[in-house]
């Protein structure tokens, strides 16, 4: 049984959306406990008498008093708010009652209180922010998306074994493909960090594919994709507006008039299959990995479906000993390293 | 009258695509003209007694026997073409009998011919790719595209300078604007080159919006983006793995079945519009800036609508004085930092 804590204060919406998103989810996965954290004369209302929180089942909640506002200076949060629902949940990862934490609360706030609370683990200096995006075959996982700025080339190979760990463990392959995000497949080609990082990438053991372009990550060319957290926040951000921007100039051509409006009305069902498809939703929560524990950040805008998303992230990767995983990875790499000088 | 000198013989599909769209080109501007370089005896037949080249109009042939391969080092291209298409068209700048040249040819190939042969514009260290985007309500021109990986703030600042004027040559608006792609819009998000090129845009005299973020690319937040080589390849190569990615769901839901097929018969029209929309032969040409003559690169692949465009890109960068605008404006810096020391 996998027991997820979720922040249920956090985010644009709070208890509104992130119960209702707990209770469905529940509902799905009946091998899933969670965990509400917030203020009980909240939460306990919006849960009612659902079967799923009657004594000894699935659900309880988890008071705790205090709520970190989407605007609070992270080191604000983490010096004066030490029982907001953010943290509390935190901490039921760190005591070993929970596998797993999920937060659409304040982004700077979470990774500052999921690092000070949780430490980061042997062998890694730093955490990265890991997200699914879709590619025509499936779905590939690219990380850092925005926690690390410089990086150096040991960054990139850790980004690399972390993104390797948590796709093993969530689709149970153990070799996934690793590809590294470069301006061309040359190896001459691309910046000294990231030529660094191939040669270390090269000599980790892992399935190291080589090096792949923007473009790859959506033809599902590897199944991880490792960049610094400054380009990766770039490409999902620019990805996040041609998307917009299409989406946008599909509608107004299906409005430019009367038979623009009337093939729409015929072309509902198939538009709706397109955007099903491509529904950002579908891709909500993101893993930060090298902690001694999960945690898993939703958009702070997301709505019941895209929440339950991210919830479905937190079991799965906390669920399949995924910290276990990266650390025995690491432990192998000193030790070829301790062997080899 | 300005002349553009189109190397004809570069890219994948070599004087077939090039000498029609020149003619085409032609044909709906009058105030252009055009020298064809590459082989006569290939060039010729295709012109064929075209009243444009006729004796005194607007196209003549220009000889050169090489061709510099698609896939051939750059360094080899130099030292060993000394009379390929792609070279003699650069020439043609130099000697002042051309105001742009235009290839299709080798990217590599063309950057160090074009440094070799026209040199760099005192004051700017590099040259930088900058290529035109759609936005939701018109277009943006990003820079640098690829041809620097290690920027100092100092290249970010050229880089803006030379985006700045482009626009202005272009748009005939002289003060456009220019946003600094960033992992977000505060002042003390990102990297040190990137807070260091804040500074030194804050006090350049351009129009400095401030940060952008990925997204605003699309939704036309700026009319210049600047970024380094590595981050601009990567965003734009990303966009295009999208791109394709949404083409490719969209044309398999609407050929799902008997039901998604007579949909899309009807939804032709509107499907077509859309794509006539989107289409990337538009925003064809991107402009190699910092170089003492203007040469504009084409995509390889480019067919003879999506060549027409890189065309006009080099009309209209070559017939508005931008080379003097970037100088003067490179020298009003030196002379603000003068007067400030």
């Amino acid at each position: 049984m996998v027991t997820v804590a979720v922040d249920c204060m956090g985010g644009d919406h709070g208890p509104t959306v992130t119960v209702p998103a707990v209770l469905s989810f529940l509902r799905k996965h009946p091998d899933i406990q969670a965990i509400l954290v917030g203020r009980e004369e909240v939460l306990k209302p919006l849960v009612g008498d659902d079967a799923l929180a009657a004594p000894g089942a699935r659900l309880s909640v988890h008071h705790a008093t205090e709520v970190v506002g989407m605007d609070e200076p992270p080191a604000s949060a983490l010096r004066n708010k030490k029982d907001s629902s953010q943290r509390v949940a935190i901490n039921l990862v760190k005591e070993g009652k929970a596998d797993a934490a999920v937060s659409a609360g304040n982004t700077g706030a979470l990774m500052a209180t999921a690092r000070f609370v949780l430490k980061m683990l042997p062998g890694i200096d730093r955490p990265a922010i890991c997200s699914v995006l879709p590619t025509v075959s499936g779905q590939c996982h690219m990380l850092d998306l925005g926690a690390n700025v410089d990086c150096t080339a040991e960054h990139l190979l850790q980004f690399g074994i972390m993104g390797a760990m948590l796709v093993a463990a969530v689709t149970h392959r153990e070799q996934p493909s690793v590809g590294l995000l470069n301006i061309g497949e040359e190896e001459i080609k691309g910046n000294e960090v990231v030529k660094g990082a191939a040669e270390l990438l090269r000599e980790s053991g892992l399935n190291f594919y080589g090096n792949v372009e923007g473009d790859d990550i959506f033809k599902g060319t590897t199944d991880v994709v490792v960049c610094d957290g400054f380009v990766g926040n770039v490409a999902l951000k620019t990805t996040e507006g041609l998307a917009q921007m299409l989406a946008t100039f599909l509608r107004e051509e299906f409005t430019r008039g009367i038979f623009a409006r009337l093939t729409a009305l015929v072309a509902l069902p198939v538009l709706k299959r397109f955007k099903l498809r491509t529904d950002h939703r579908r891709y909500n929560g993101a893993v930060l990995l090298g902690l001694r524990g999960i945690v898993v950040k939703s958009h702070g805008s997301a709505d019941a479906c895209a929440f339950e998303q991210a919830l479905v992230r937190a079991a799965e990767a906390g669920g399949n000993q995924l910290i276990e995983r990266i650390s025995s990875q690491i432990a192998k790499r000193a030790q070829a390293i301790e062997d080899g000088a």
